[in-house]
């Protein structure tokens, strides 16, 4: 069981047929995660390849995670908190001026991310929309959008499966508004 | 007046202020629109900054079209349809083989992008997920998608303003379910 520490982040290689398995360990806490193809970085995670092929804002159990490349990258095995968002991109430094007034230095997934993703030669630029896992975004009929806190409870996790050789980067949120304003660690598992 | 004719694209400079209108001549039909900072194109149109930042899936008058480095690139001054959709990537090969079970070549709105871009040194895996104007993508509460027939009518536009200078990839969808299958042409105008 690996610990991805409050506000930080991780990047790893995940074989085809690996299972990830990311956990929430004390509830209300959200993990951004990006994908990359590990053979060739230019092939990624795709929200809008992702919501097309699935036909679904909502990616839960059943649904695949898909690449620029219209490529499956991972199925989603199990999911036992049931909501998951894939619209928002993930917070920055930028985030917390325009969206929380907030002046100064603040941790973000997005620095998270590319720190962790240096050393296999992927910049900030790659970055893309990431499937933030246990993330509670609310959405009515109009398409307005609301953060609200995760419903995710201690325990709960999702269970990914590759379907490429993968990069693979996640985060323990380090926004106030994702996980109620208590910031907390991520845990994950590889499982062959 | 510039003509984009059915199942094709065009690419083209913009400077920062000028404007952009663009118009569904005879109804039903959809133009997917990609942006780059002209000055440096790993920057580029974010569908997740945008949705964050504007906090909608609907975009339409008033709201802004922003980049993966959270700049603002362009703003919707009006739009005489108001229904746009910003979760669908470009309709691409794999769109009619996956979606449509279509065998054999079709034309598509990632190659019409791609294609037209490769003159300004942009690949097609550069291409993010389009604003797509005029495209009625329906979701229900459960985040169920529907791509329905477009509500435009003959003569609606969109006008855009440059925030920065950019490069602009506009199509003419080439998906029989964007357009109600009938493709059309788009036209498009610049403005000082």
């Amino acid at each position: 069981m690996q610990v991805i520490k409050k506000q930080s982040g991780a990047a790893f290689k995940l074989k085809k047929g690996q299972k990830l398995k990311v956990i929430d360990p004390e509830g209300e806490q959200v993990s951004d995660m990006v994908l990359f193809n590990a053979k060739d970085r230019r092939e990624k995670l795709s929200s809008g390849k992702t919501l097309d092929f699935e036909e679904s804002i909502l990616i839960s159990t059943g649904n695949f995670l898909w690449s620029n490349r219209s490529n499956k990258m991972m199925e989603l095995l199990e999911d036992t908190n049931g909501r998951n968002d894939f619209l928002l991109a993930p917070c920055s430094p930028e985030t917390f001026e325009v969206m929380y007034d907030y002046e100064g230095y603040h941790p973000s997934c997005f620095e998270n991310l590319y720190t962790n993703l240096e050393k296999f030669e992927i910049e900030p630029d790659d970055i893309p929309t990431a499937f933030n896992i246990f993330m509670n975004v609310q959405f009515d009929e109009k398409g307005k959008l609301s953060v609200d806190p995760p419903l995710s409870k201690a325990g709960d996790y999702v269970l990914f499966e590759a379907k490429i050789d993968l990069i693979v980067a996640l985060t323990a949120c380090a926004a106030e508004d994702s996980n109620n304003g208590s910031f907390k660690p991520i845990h994950y598992e590889i499982l062959d």
